[in-house]
């Protein structure tokens, strides 16, 4: 089946936003097994809309148009779309009363300009918007269906899971259930992870396995896109494959699904009863930034201690002057344990960076001492990054969450990574 | 003159990656006068490629296509636009001598496959990637002119701002000179701007200067677009109606053009060997590490202190257990003034957060009690934001360093702002 998405707005057109919709929806499509093939983005204009609306209908068997469902002159979805369909806008009554409600429960009045959103294509299958007055429809335009959905990301976010994608897998004739299982590592590339996996699709010998990935450095999601008759028929297919991979990938993967690095430390340590300080020095608070303000971390992060002066961090966590020469592991033990013992936390992870000196470039880097002690033991590792200030940062905030997360696990602190140079 | 875009790639059209290289391109392109009138994005794929080659051909001005000229046998752009031009591919010698100097530089040896990226369509036109091994070359299919650029960012950055604007620019016939004047603000949203500035664009009356904006939360950007003869010539004309964007938007201009909130800070900071110890509550780091990065920072940035609760943070600065009841700016004083002292630091930033109870909401608010001390002198404020969380810890982060801005300036700390309910 060819699908296509329009994305309209001058908003996106200029540039003024990014257009994350169309990643969130063509991503969204592949996890049910369903593929873009073309994308288009025009601005609120007359012409063009007409013009991109024809075309696709002449291309496509299905096509997704997000925005221009609002109550402004400049939203021009459902007028173009009764245009290019031949029919006219008719005066939706149930919609309009919806509007009303949605008023009327926020105590406020409906500007009269919002009867706009009531105006749908006589021959348009209304399609519900339960948190929103741009109400979503369908038509035929050429020889395509199309779905319109508001530009709003949580509105078309709920529009599209619960409305459109069933309609076009039903189109699609994949009448299957499909389940996505998502895996969520750090240290391996994406070209390593796929060599390491090689063959676990065949795991389920009649092909309705997927294996995919999605980078974003400094962590990387394996994919298993999976179809079946029903969903215990699916999960029963995936068990194999899931254990062959947790066997491949074993201590590398952080989560799984919808959990994440943040939430697995929080929740190691809220098991424990632990609490945790951070010392940081080039990451600056980044790594204390990505658990602090979560829920339930107020119990949980004890302190962070930021400096780019080791005499400044050694002062507060009280320990002599700082010490001369590099960086080894056995400061950043130091640190960590008195850091554990005056805070008061059970955990201390201490993340110090000695950093290249000069200019920023491809080959800067940096060496990140990192150790975590509680008041019985410690552990640490040292490793040197290059690639640049940013991803020497980045690098340094995610191995010292990941190794806090494996000393919490009970994992080994050090295994080789693919972003470090030896 | 019509302009469209095309970005390939089955990366970009899958939603692996979003793509962020249309919004630059397109921003680029309004900067300096020139809008694009349409999007495309097709995947790597032979014949969606030449169809979308052909249609912007016969449709546009000119084209700007982005990535697919990289060595592997899924980047087809050259092989494409030679087949949409009617032209052989040739070999470019001058562009494989310097791929071999670009790898040798960095002691390593060519791939073979690479030779694939100095094969140009015969009517091609060279466009120089000084930093990268993906040549980019203009030539016309149909009646447009096309400009194919590299998909890595900050190849296509220069590319586009060094190449390819200076010949649209030609193309279009606007051989007046452009010039971007920006100003960044933090407190006041975009349609209250958009008032205060009525009318300054008619201090030039000639029409020759354009007032836009871009806002990105919590930031607000104000541009005016101008042109002139020369740079001379917009300069002195930009002259009053910027005189007049500074009188109107008065303290809440935060930086101009190229600065940064952060820049200016540690700028400020820098030029009175001054030196800033940061205390943070639930935006856990955030404050510090907005800044602790940054090149110049180690010796400005004394220290950062981090806990969601009050006693550690007593604890850290040498306070007495932490005070019962509301959260004031009093409070907020008293810590700034003992971290100031017990740090050693010239200047200490406090920034405390009472957080709203229960679930995440849109009503979901915040108290900001935040406070700067010297030795000398404190000053403080006290606001509350609403949004939900993750407005209120953008809007704490925001507030706390531009009221360390405005500390360091002499301004005031406490102006009331868009964003604060009171």
């Amino acid at each position: 089946m060819q699908i296509e998405i329009i994305c309209t707005g001058d908003e996106v057109l200029t540039g003024k936003i990014v257009n994350s919709n169309f990643s969130y929806m063509s991503q969204k499509l592949e996890d049910v097994g369903l593929s873009v093939r073309w994308g288009t983005t025009v601005g609120d204009d007359r012409e063009t809309l007409l013009h991109a609306f024809q075309q696709a209908g002449a291309r496509a068997d299905a096509v997704i148009v997000n925005g221009g469902l609002g109550p402004t002159i400049d939203d021009l979805s459902q007028e173009i779309a009764a245009q290019a369909a031949g029919v006219p806008l008719v005066f939706h009554e149930e919609w309009f009363t919806r509007m009303e409600d949605f008023f009327r429960r926020r105590s406020r009045t409906m500007p009269a300009n919002n009867r706009k959103q009531a105006m749908l294509p006589a021959t348009a299958e209304m399609i519900d918007n339960p948190i929103g007055t741009a109400c979503g429809f369908a038509l035929d335009i050429g020889r395509a269906r199309f779905f319109f959905t508001p530009g709003v990301p949580r509105e078309l976010r709920r529009m599209l899971e619960e409305q459109v994608i069933p309609r076009l897998l039903l189109k699609s004739g994949l009448q299957s259930t499909i389940h996505l299982k998502r895996f969520h590592s750090y240290g391996l590339g994406e070209s390593h992870v796929d060599s390491l996996l090689t063959g676990v699709e065949d795991l389920v010998p009649d092909g309705s396995v997927k294996l995919g990935f999605r980078a974003h450095y400094p962590q990387l999601e394996t994919k298993l896109t999976a179809r079946g008759s029903d969903l215990d028929d699916i999960k029963a297919k995936l068990v194999p494959v899931e254990q062959e991979i947790r066997k491949r990938l074993g201590n590398f993967i952080l989560a799984e699904d919808d959990q994440t690095l943040e939430g697995v430390i929080l929740g190691a340590l809220a098991k424990c009863a632990g609490t945790v300080t951070i010392v940081e020095t080039f990451t600056s608070g980044q790594i204390a930034a990505r658990l602090g303000h979560l829920p339930g971390a107020e119990a949980i992060i004890q302190r962070g201690i930021v400096s780019r002066d080791l005499r400044q961090i050694h002062e507060s966590v009280g320990l002599p002057g700082a010490p001369e020469g590099e960086l080894t592991r056995e400061h950043a033990e130091a640190v960590a344990r008195a850091a554990q013992r005056t805070t008061g936390a059970t955990h201390a992870l201490a993340v110090l960076v000695d950093l290249d000196d000069g200019p920023d470039r491809i080959e800067f880097g940096g060496a990140i001492c990192l150790a975590i002690a509680t008041a019985e033991t410690v552990e640490s590792r040292r490793s040197r990054i290059v690639g640049g200030r940013e991803w020497v940062r980045l690098g340094a905030v995610e191995m010292g969450l990941d190794c806090l997360r494996r000393f919490l696990q009970g994992l080994p602190v050090y295994e080789r990574i693919d972003f470090e140079k030896v």
